[in-house]
This record gives C-alpha cells, structure tokens and sequence, in this order.
C-alpha cells in the first residue's frame, strides 16, 4: 500500500500538512534549528519557477550525519511522509531545491560537507553531498593536491548531486557520472548500503574499481529516488604540465556541422580529452552582456541581430572550447593534429592557450578557466537577460554526435524557442559518441506571457524532438512525468520494470516520489495487490 | 514462494528429474533438434573441473530468437525449473557452460549470433550473445570496417559473455564492461527490456549515450542472474594510422614495484591508453612450452627454475606489454614519455615495434596480436603445462594499482600456490587506478591430488586475501557463494539488497540461481513469507 501520489495540478500544490508529531520527531533527530518550515523554506522554493502555483515543501530538514539520515528514513516510511533529497539543491535551471510532490519533506544533505579522502597517487576523491566544486576545489588548493577536478558551468552545486544528475563538466574526466566509482546509500529500511568493492570491509579499492562481485548498484542511484546517496567516490584526472585550451569559431551559421563532424574523430581517438563545448554568439554574449544591448524589438532576437554580436565580440557564429592535457611533447604534438584538422574546414578559425606549470588562476581567462578546473559562479548572469525578474531553465537533448542529428536538433529546437519570442541561445557539448543539445533559456520571470511561453514551449519540444527519435537526459521537475512517457519502449518495459525496483526497495514510497516520473504502487505486484 | 535451492556438497550434484512436459515444451519452441540431454551435454560439463562430482545440467536449450528465450523463461517460470544462461560458456576457467545447480537446464544463446550493427563513424558494433571476438573480428575484416576491438585472452568466448562477466581485453577499450552502452534483456516475466536510450522508440543514441532518464539499469546485469541478456551494444576503438606495442622487461623480481609505480601514472593520465599485462616469466613460457622442459621435480618450480627461463628465452622476470595508439606525430610523442619513464629504472628494459598502415596479421608478433586487435586461441596450450589431462583454473584478486598492495598479493599468491604444489604463473592486468592480480593455474586434472590441491588453495587463499581487505572480482562456480560471503560489509547490506531485487524481478527464482551467490527466496520480504 502507498500514500504518495502525484501532483499533476496546480491546485494541488497546497502543502497537505503533516501528520501530528513529525516535525517533533525530525526536530528530536536533527537538533530544532536545523528544521526549517513557514517562512524559513524561501530557500526551498523553484527560484526561477515558471508555474503559477509552484509546488511547496511542508518543511526541510538538515541532517548532518549518516546516521541521522537514516532516523530521518525510517521515520517518514513510518509516518507516510514524501521525502524530496537535495544534495545541495541549487540547480536552478532544473526546479532548484523545490520538490516534486507538495507538501513534502525536503531532505537537504548540504551541512554533510566533509571531502572524506583525496588521493593523488591514485586520482580520486571521496566526499559528501554538501560538498559543492568551489569547496572541494579550495580544499584540494589547502593540501597542495596535484588533482584537477572537472567543473561545470555553476560551481556552487553539490560534486555529488551533479554527478547523479548526470551533470558534466568540462576537464578531461567531463562525464561525471562515469566517473563516479564507490557510493554509500541509505535505503528505504535503513540499510546503509556500500556499492562494489566498498561491500568488503577494509577494501581499499571502493573508489578504484567500478565492479565488485555480481551485480554493480551504483548506476541504481543515477536521477534516481531508490535511496539517498550519503558519500561518493569520484574520479579526478592529475593535474599535467601543461594544457592547452583551444577554441574554434566559424563565420556563420553554415559551418557547424563541418566543425562537428571535423571534432568526432579527435574526440573518438582521444586526440582531444576533454568535452567540447560548441556554444553560439546569442548564448556566449548572454554570459557577458544584457539583451537590450542587442536587440530591444518584438519576438526572438533575429539574425541581423546575431550578425551584430558576431561582429562586434569577436566571437564566432559557433563557438567550440577543449583542451588538451598532459606533458609538453604530448600536448605539442595534439595540437598539430587538432590545427591541422580544424583549420581544413573553410569559415573556422582556430587559435589556443598555453597553460604551463602552475596556474595563476587571475591570469585565466574566464572562457577556459573550466577547462583548468577552476570553478566559478559568472555564468549565473545569464537570467538576467530579459530583463525584469531572472529567470532561467535547460531543455537537454541526446543527440549523436554527427552533424545530420546535430543540425536536426539545433533547427528543431531554434524553431521552437522562437515560435514562442524566446532567443535561440545554446549549443552542444560533445562527447565521443553522443552530443547533449542544450537550449539556454533565460526569461523575466515577472511577465506572465514569458512563464507561459515555458509552460507552452517545452511539451511542444518534447513532443517534436521524440517524433524523430530523440528525448531529453534531463528536465524540470514539473516535466518529469512528460519526458519519462517518451521512454515507453515495448510497452513501457523501462518504466514497469522502475515501478517495480521502486516498490521493492521503497514499499512505502516516500523517497523522492515521482523523481524523473518513477512513483511508487505503479508496480504488477502493487496494483494487484 | 521459491523451489530452487543452493547445492553445497558433491552428493547434491546429480541432477533431479525435470518435471512432466518440460522437454516436449522446450522442444516445441526452439524444435527438438535444439533441445539436448543425456549423452549430448558433453559440451555442457565443466572441462577443468576439479570437484569430485561436477554439477551437471538436465538439459540444454538453444534458443535462436528473442521470442524464443521469453518462451523458454515463461515455461521455466510455470514449471520451477531452473536456468542456467550461457552465452556460449567458453570461459573455462571459471567452470565453462556447467551451471551452479543440479539438474539446471543450460539457456545457451550460441545460435543467437548475429552482428546487428557496425557503426565506423560512432565507434560501436551491436551484437548477439552467440558473437565471439574470433567471428567479431572477421565480420568486421569482412566489411572493410575501420574498427578495432579490444579481445582478451582467447577469442573463441561471447563479446557479451564476456563484457557482462567483467572479462577485460587488451586495447584501448580493454576494460570491457566500462564499454556496454544498451542492453536488450529478457527479463523472467517476459518483459523486453531495452536498456538507456534504447527505452525511446526509434532513437538512434541507445548504443552512443550510458545514460537514458532515471536509473541506469545496464549494470544490474553484469555478473547477473537479474535478466537473460540478448543484445548489446558495445563501443571499439577506431583503427589508427599507428600503433606502437611497447614491453618493458625486469632482469629479477625486486623491480616489479618500481615498474608498477612507473606505469600507474603514465596509465592515469592517458599516456599509455591500452591497459598494461604484467606476467612473470613462468606465465609466458606456460604459453609456449611445457613444465618439464623447465622442471620435472616435486613441488613448486624452484627460483633456479625461473632464472633458467629468464636466462633461456631473453624473457624477463617480469613482462610488461602496453599499447599506444594514434596518429603518428601523437604516439611518437607518447613513446617518448613512456621510454624515458621506464629507462630510468635499474633493471628494467624497454623495446616497441611499431605498426603502421594496414597491419598484415601474419607479420605480427604472437604477443602483440591482441593489441593490435587481433584475437587468437594459442593461449589454450597453458592447460597442458603440467601434462596429463589439461585443465586450468583462475584466482583473480581486485587490487589498488600501486606497488604496496601489487607486492602484497604477489607474496600472498605466491606463497598459497607453491604451498599447494603449484607454479606461481600470473601477474596483473593494470589499468589506471585498479589491477587484476591473476594466478593462472594449470593442473593434470587426472591427478586426484592436484584436483584436491585446488580445492584446498582457492578457500585458502580467499581467507587470507579478505583478511587483508581484498577480494576476487570474479570465481569458478564452485566458490560463488564463498567469494559472496566477503562482499557482507553493514550487515550484508549489498547481499540483502542483490536478494530484494532477485525477489522483486524474479519472483520464481528461476534465472541462474546461485550465480555470484545470488540466490531467490533470500530477501526479507520473502523469507517472512
């Protein structure tokens, strides 16, 4: 039996309240400041919200120990309380620390802020949930580590909460979540439950080694409500002598799916190691400057527009950012493979950075100082260019990476952000086989025709894009539901087969209900029941 | 309710009937010349077994389609018959095609042996259980693909068989299962399910992108009795313009920890993008001569045995083989590195030959084949080290890669297998942050002693290895559930969780029961039934 059902309405946003003494009993748990409820849960709302009733959380509670997250577990199972785990919830772009289900319990781990181990012999780290990239970046500088952790665009989220979002970043171990390698979850019943090798006690290769014996569980815990992750080891690559930081930009429009094309092989062969980022001038130029220095009229901004940003920055059409890492000789002689090959393409330009030795991260420039390893917190300028109240959210394609999937996304999703008077400001980063197609959507949160546009514009592009084969990685909480209906393959096998995972180790459904459209009793065993 | 039970003792091996109508049933599906029991399960018996009793199968079922296997999986549901599922069971070391149960039908997936798709562009090949690398690799000649996969010690085993058992190979790609991208697995209810990005209808990123949205289910299967895996993706390496097969040699064994701390980092940063084998001498020359050419007294062979070896054949104490691929400008780069990191260790020598352009296979050298791709079966001629009967068997211990623990299992290896009569023969297959450490023991399988020795070694050496935080990644059959055992950190967390899900996603226990020591009817919920 479960009591957790979903919230499809905004009228049934209104936090239900909670059963009589848990809020006493969470307070007796985790010490009473440290419960939050009424005006305290500011920091728990969707601060870029586009609903017009954004769902609410009853209350937060800040464990600082494994031990009083699995009190907290055990109790909402008792009591039915829908728990919604953030690690460190400041992924705004995605619902921030706003939970899926009103009147839920907001599980927020950031006061578990311990990085537990760093080894640079062995190039790992272990840390906790309240660990975001600018703590863990400060604290490998203090002990003088050799390590260079990769970064994504924000660095005030939680390492773990990125990566288990399937986040990435932009150094050579970008794809954060495969690099991930040992968790501790604590499950439903209050198991604490060590992943691979880290189930032998006194194993030291919990963080070496992705398997185990039978079955590998990490990947369980991946944008997942099956448990709450408490620690995680996480690969990070040494830092090398030297790293080059490369860019190409084209002329115009015309030439990214060259440019795409030309990437893949040096991403395939490992020529090129990390990511490639391939940004356009409207998304770049919102990272330094406000839209009404652009274009000040009606709709989405048009292409003459684009043409003025394209001549006056500097920048390229289609921006592409990489690097290249290890020992002077190896770098050295990468580049004149990624030269040569790049500037074969007519209408691209390619020119690098040589960083050798010790950064001085003041003489970085801010465009490749993620490539470095350097967090930062400047592209959160990017809502503010409506105008009004920022605003921001992702719409997150799969994409193959070559140009015909490539250019079929960027029409299908330009298209539909200007159908609806938003700019066309994203882009593409390319891993070796896949691309994740990004529309960067800022919009004035103040005006209700801009919200409504969001509300509007993201089924339809759902809806496009999986009529050619393609669906997000990633979305809103408020599409959840909506992207996990496009998984539906041979009559919903992917999704039957989460139901029912769900409900065996979560019978009561309380933890994180709904997460990417997982909810509990959806089960063959729970609905005959 | 569960009906299949573990066999712990030699008494329990001799098979129980199967019920009623099973054959007629199996023979139904798949027609009776598919169906083989009695004399025709030669094939199905553990070649090198070392127990008294082997356990034998019941039956084989060698389905050729995905509609087959959900028949075969349905009945055996109905009827409480156990599977034991094989994709061709030629891993004979660890107990080949005999399953852990008596009486089991053997699920033999041989004839489900098509190459689905070979993408050169994307870096991926689609494959049936049956595929092996040797049929793998002329498939791809056959097309003129540009392809190169990574193969392991003998071609002649499943590309999936050997990906979902951890088996790892020796390219780029060599850590096989970190390379799976889409499963299609026919789970015990029927279900088809696609893995990842295979769940959307028509998408093209099911072999290109790990991912997909929620859980990433791919890796409950490895080492799995979850599901019956029928088609995989799996990603390969684009054939280079150049490829430079590197060994680095050790004139005794002291220098095994200076070469194993010189390799780790030129490994963790890329330099080096194959994994590094490292055997001792008695190894290589188990591969290319027999025993008695070295050695016919009793016991253990002797150091002065080994020197006679190292003296004889110009091998080392110690063999390292690695490989660098690329461009050609890139992997002179990357050899200058790697040499002057290895020459500057005392005792230590270092050659390469270098292949470029098409590689003719006849021209290369038997021990870097599998480097350049190329799979082979010489390998098998270890089994008949000791004379007699060949057989073989292997321990394989997960160890952190560095020379403080690589040297610690060497003594602890050494010591256990001399102490039992046995040539240490092994070594470790190095990757950036973990090692296998391997013993490759060869036995005269009719010696009544030696198969005894066996079976006194391998507990032997499982206690003292966990006793020092270590644990095999892998097992003969015959030790599943002891190895299981030393994975039981937090009250067998990992154990009790692998039982719910067994329970919840096989509710008849009938998929390989016992397999990695999982087995059904174990969970909590079930065991208050």
């Amino acid at each position: 039996m479960t009591t957790v059902r979903p919230v499809e309405t905004p009228a049934a946003a209104s936090a239900p309240a909670l059963p009589g003494d848990v809020l006493a009993r969470l307070r007796a748990i985790v010490g009473p400041e440290h419960v939050l409820t009424g005006d305290e849960l500011s920091g728990y709302a969707d601060p870029y919200s586009f609903l017009e009733n954004p769902v609410r959380a009853a209350a937060a509670v800040q464990p600082s120990s494994v031990e009083q997250v699995r009190a907290i577990v055990l109790l909402a199972g008792e009591c039915h309380v829908p728990l919604w785990t953030v690690s460190r919830g400041r992924n705004y772009a995605y619902g921030g620390a706003a939970p899926r289900v009103a009147g839920s319990v907001v599980l927020d781990l950031q006061r578990m802020d311990r990085v537990l181990e760093v080894d640079d012999e062995l190039g790992y780290v272990v840390v906790e949930p309240g660990v975001s990239f600018l703590d863990l970046h400060a604290h490998l500088a203090a002990l003088g580590s050799r390590l260079l952790i990769s970064v994504p665009d924000l660095g005030w989220g939680s390492v773990i909460g990125n990566a288990l979002e399937r986040g990435f970043g932009y150094a050579a171990h970008g794809n954060h979540s495969a690099n991930i390698c040992g968790l501790e979850v604590v499950l439903a019943d209050g198991t604490v439950l060590a992943t691979g090798m880290g189930a032998k006690p006194g194993s030291p290769a919990a963080p070496l080694y992705r398997g185990g014996y039978g079955p590998s569980l990490d990947e369980l815990f991946l944008q997942s409500n099956l448990g709450v992750v408490t620690k995680m080891g996480i690969w990070v690559q040494p830092r090398p002598d030297t790293i080059v930081v490369c860019h190409a930009r084209t002329a115009g429009d015309a030439e990214l799916g060259p440019l795409v094309d030309a990437l893949r092989p040096l991403l395939l062969d490992g020529t090129i190691q990390s990511p490639a980022s391939v940004g356009n001038a409207t998304v770049i130029a919102s990272m330094m400057s406000d839209r009404a220095t652009w274009y000040t009229g009606e709709g989405a901004m048009p292409p003459e527009a684009v043409a003025e940003i394209v001549s006056r920055t500097g920048l390229g059409w289609w921006n592409a950012g990489f690097a290249l890492y290890g020992p002077e000789v190896i770098t050295s002689a990468r580049l004149q493979v990624v030269r040569a090959a790049l500037e074969a393409i007519p209408g691209v330009t390619f020119d690098e950075t040589t960083y050798a030795g010790d950064v001085d991260p003041g003489k970085v420039h801010p465009a490749d100082s993620a490539k470095l390893g350097i967090p930062g917190t400047a592209m959160v300028r990017m809502a503010a260019w409506r105008g009004g109240e920022p605003a921001h959210t992702d719409f997150s394609l799969v994409c193959p990476n070559r140009s015909v999937d490539v250019l079929r996304q960027r029409d299908l999703i330009r298209a539909g952000v200007e159908r609806h008077g938003f700019d066309y400001g994203g882009g593409f980063t390319m891993f070796p086989r896949h691309t994740i197609a990004l529309a960067l959507l800022s919009f004035d949160r103040s005006d209700p025709a801009q919200r409504q546009a969001v509300r509007d514009l993201f089924p339809e592009l759902i809806a496009q894009a999986s009529a050619l084969g393609y669906a997000p990685y990633r979305s809103h909480t408020a599409f959840m539901d909506l992207v996990a209906e496009q998984y539906d393959a041979n009559d919903n096998a992917l999704g039957r087969t989460l139901a029912t995972l769900k409900d065996a180790l979560d019978p009561n459904g309380t933890l994180s209900p709904g997460k990417q459209g997982v909810w509990p009793g959806r089960s063959l065993a729970a609905l005959d029941a």
